[in-house]
């Protein structure tokens, strides 16, 4: 089986060089030749084969294997970082899957380094980690904030290069994810759930205050992608206006990592004729 | 809203007294009047409102709330813990769901008392946890096995009721459940995964010698069921040699759970006119 790259997910990856947020439709749907409809029956058609390849890798993983996935969302307030899980992980068992989000950091945290908090929530072996929010807090809201000194800033872009490359080199397939909405789509968002009582819980007055600084986060976006889209940790940005497209976009990168491992069945390291022979003779319980 | 303990749910639950595990039918489908396709498409019935109910503790959980939900599965090997879970949680999204699946505790999970590791893996407010055995699998195979000094054994069984006590204070609803199949079930399953190369790595020949202790792992379920089955964490044993049963047993007894809690969405926090007057009369980003 060949690394099946789809035109989804090559229009995806961002390439290395300079990065241009504006020039990338929050409202395109690249590498995708059809509507909200047709994205939704491929997003349910690429369902038996994401469930297929998943229980492969837990069984690799239960058997030896030392691979893993992990998915990294990063967007602005309501992107659908959410909804974006429960459209894709979600169509995988659960026992496969450990998301974490990132909430601002406790003291404790904060008493540590800032990769202290993501190196505990990688996921383990086998199984198809996903970080809603991560490290890259710590060089996105912290830098628009100065949540910490410039230099410190500085530092951390290189820190996650050498630690992204470190977990790659364990085995972790990283997968990051910039979901790229338009500021006007925001506001429709932020708008409907203020009509809407059963989202209230959704809606947090401090997001509006981050949303006054879209311009500061677009440029921290775009360092943060330019100077960490390694080779073994690329960035894709995904035009997330449309959910359908986004979601369609998510499970397609997941699908299409799964499938690049080309993953067999662990053999028996038992004699399983002896297996079934001890099963047969057994005494009466 | 009242608290709409179904016929199943009642069926399942263990009364107080002594429990007598062989007069359970493994194969039967107690408080449910249908067949397999019935089960099956009874179960899917439940599947929005659970969405619906999950969603909303979820949201009361980020909004002050204080509640969530424990369900801890045991049973033999191959009654089916995993295929549950993907079956009922899986119904879900997985943001709101914690899984933990505990194995033979490490070095330093032995260094700390039996409590330690299933304290550390209790879901937040809000999530619905799940343990894939847990601490009673301290008074099961460890009491099978001889793993622990027998008065060390005899007291966790009063450890156990302190801290479920406590945790049922604090707000957590404690779902037990022991999976009950019968050992000629358990053979036939074992069998059939010799009989299946893309089974094998479910295959553990360690768990026919636990198979060979039948009796005695019976004998400690008892005891460990009669010795906690209190009010606030009571047990349920669902017969699971049917799995469509046991499916719907589990689903069910989720769906109760929560429709029980009477769940509503959370009042705005805020101000929801002046948010939108906010978000209307902004300045251009």
């Amino acid at each position: 089986m060949s690394f099946p790259l789809s035109d989804l997910t090559s229009s995806l990856r961002v390439p290395p060089g300079p990065v241009d947020l504006g020039a990338i439709d929050t409202n395109g749907a690249p590498g995708f030749d059809g509507d909200k409809k047709d994205g939704e029956t491929a997003l349910l058609a690429l369902a038996p084969g994401l469930e297929d390849l998943q229980e492969r890798l837990f069984a690799e993983g239960k058997s030896g294997g030392r691979r893993n996935i992990l998915v990294v969302l990063q967007g602005m307030d309501t992107s659908g970082k959410g909804g974006t899980l429960r459209s894709t992980v979600g169509l995988v068992d659960p026992q496969g899957v450990r998301i974490t989000s990132f909430k601002a950091p406790t003291r404790e945290e904060l008493a540590h380094d800032f990769l202290w908090r993501v190196t505990k929530a990688l996921p383990e072996v086998g199984l198809i980690g996903v970080f809603d929010r991560s490290h890259y807090e710590d060089v996105l809201i912290a830098r628009v904030r100065s949540l910490a000194p410039a230099e410190e800033i500085e530092r951390r872009y290189q820190a996650i290069n050498d630690w992204e490359a470190d977990l790659a080199a364990e085995g972790t397939t990283i997968i990051k994810c910039m979901l790229h909405i338009s500021a006007k789509e925001q506001k429709d968002r932020l708008l409907a759930r203020l009509d809407d009582p059963t989202k209230y819980w959704k809606y947090n007055p401090g997001d509006v205050d981050e949303r006054e600084l879209w311009p500061h986060y677009q440029e921290a976006y775009r360092i943060a992608i330019e100077r960490t889209n390694t080779k073994v940790a690329p960035w894709h940005v995904i035009p997330a206006d449309k959910k359908w497209y986004r979601n369609l976009a998510i499970g397609t990168l997941l699908h299409d990592a799964l499938q690049s491992f080309d993953l067999g069945w662990p053999k028996a390291d038992f004699d399983v004729d002896h297996e079934r022979q001890r099963l047969n003779d057994e005494k009466p319980l």
